[in-house]
């Protein structure tokens, strides 16, 4: 497969068209929230039907594509042969139902387990990043370059809430090493500003459609991720998730796993 | 005095001038960086500049007015009698320097040590809130009402991540009630997504610049804030702050104070 610049124009297109719909929600609509596997664990009726939308695009483009996404029970794939979409139609659910910002669409491309492209939607405001390793990476339209490669307490980490608390891989002494940490809620949100340069790193604990479209496109613009232990990450089960610069990441996987 | 739309009008024009300063010089500049009482404390040339941009439109319009502000050494002000601004001219200069964005321009009015008029300018965002309890809230120039009274289990709380990593004041059992912690390193980001219903709570270590420009504000709208023991806040040294609506604020003093 050649990612054509057609090719590229036209899966962002089904992402803007998609997220044209979510911001007509939040204006016009009553949003139906239930809760997954606890109480913080959103789901609405625009993630479902977000998902829904990119399938059908997904599925007239391609008809022997396989589809793994974050909802109506597609969170599995045994085998990633083939070209396999990756979406996650909102990412970000609890920052749309309470800030109604916050939020990306995220979608990616691989081909027999190896990623292709890569698009990361923060919708409310409109930073988009998209490409791939053949493609080049882009930001709005802006190509987007290997950002300067900092050290851990030359930047700022972004960091998961709950391992925070519970100081699980010692991500407390990244943090005090970092300038500062964030916590944003939105996988996306962190892996945009990765690759723009604004963090150093980025732990949390993810699912595939969580790291794999915003991973495609770090990876593909030379920083680094796997999973906290420095292996590949599986496309498969939540995993703990690092992602850094080359330096902040050889420095949180030396501590994570002292 | 009478906050006349003409005056909130003028005072918002010197924030929309400082910010054009702020967004030229990420654009042209090289900025001097200098660090204050620790490695992370720092302060730019533009922090120190817009002070006294807008210093000194404070003093053309009133010569007899007082000023506080973060930088420049006018950081206490013994007597608060009379027309006094507090000025924080950069507030989230960590976010200035490594995200470019997520910083604010605030400015508050007091009177006789009474909160009359407050400014918090989200620069990259381009969303303002200001007003005051005599002339209402507004942001972008729409009125903003009271948020729906939200529990600390309903809502999203923003916390300090040093208070956080040390759990001063149990923060951890407060952010694992909340639907979510979010840490973004601005004091006026999170007391404008508190005014506009995105958190229920903010609790975090704060200097006076830090918290008068937006607690103005959400006093006005029927928010409540006060320093963590719930005694008010005094406007002179740093002080651990709270601010939520009414019953997520009971809910982190009850907490805090266990």
């Amino acid at each position: 497969m050649t990612e054509t610049k057609q090719m590229v124009e036209e899966m962002k297109g089904w992402i803007y068209a998609a997220a044209e719909r979510i911001k007509m929600s939040l204006k016009n609509e009553q949003l139906e929230i239930e809760t997954k596997s606890n109480r913080t664990d959103l789901v609405t009726d625009m993630d479902k039907d977000t998902q829904n939308f990119l399938s059908k695009k997904i599925l007239a483009f391609d008809p022997t594509a396989k589809i793994m996404g974050e909802e109506n029970g597609k969170d599995h794939l045994a085998d990633l042969s083939g070209r396999v979409f990756i979406i996650d139609p909102i990412d970000g659910t609890m920052n749309f139902v309470l800030e109604a910002e916050n939020f990306c669409i995220m979608m990616a491309l691989y081909e027999d387990g190896i990623g292709k492209l890569g698009f990361v939607y923060d919708v409310m405001k409109d930073e988009f990043l998209y490409g791939g390793p053949a493609y080049g990476v882009y930001c709005n339209g802006e190509p987007v370059s290997l950002p300067e490669n900092k050290s851990l307490d030359q930047g700022l980490v972004g960091l998961n809430h709950v391992m925070y608390r519970k100081d699980d891989y010692h991500v407390q002494a990244i943090g005090e090493i970092a300038m500062g940490v964030r916590m944003s809620g939105c996988a996306g949100y962190e892996l945009i500003n990765l690759a723009m340069g604004r963090r150093v790193a980025y732990i949390s604990r993810l699912a595939p459609w969580d790291y794999a479209p915003g991973g495609v496109l770090i990876e593909a613009l030379g920083l680094k991720m796997s999973n906290i232990t420095g292996a590949k990450l599986q496309l498969a089960d939540r995993e703990v998730f690092l992602a850094g610069t080359v330096a902040a990441y050889e420095a949180c996987l030396q501590l994570a796993n002292s």
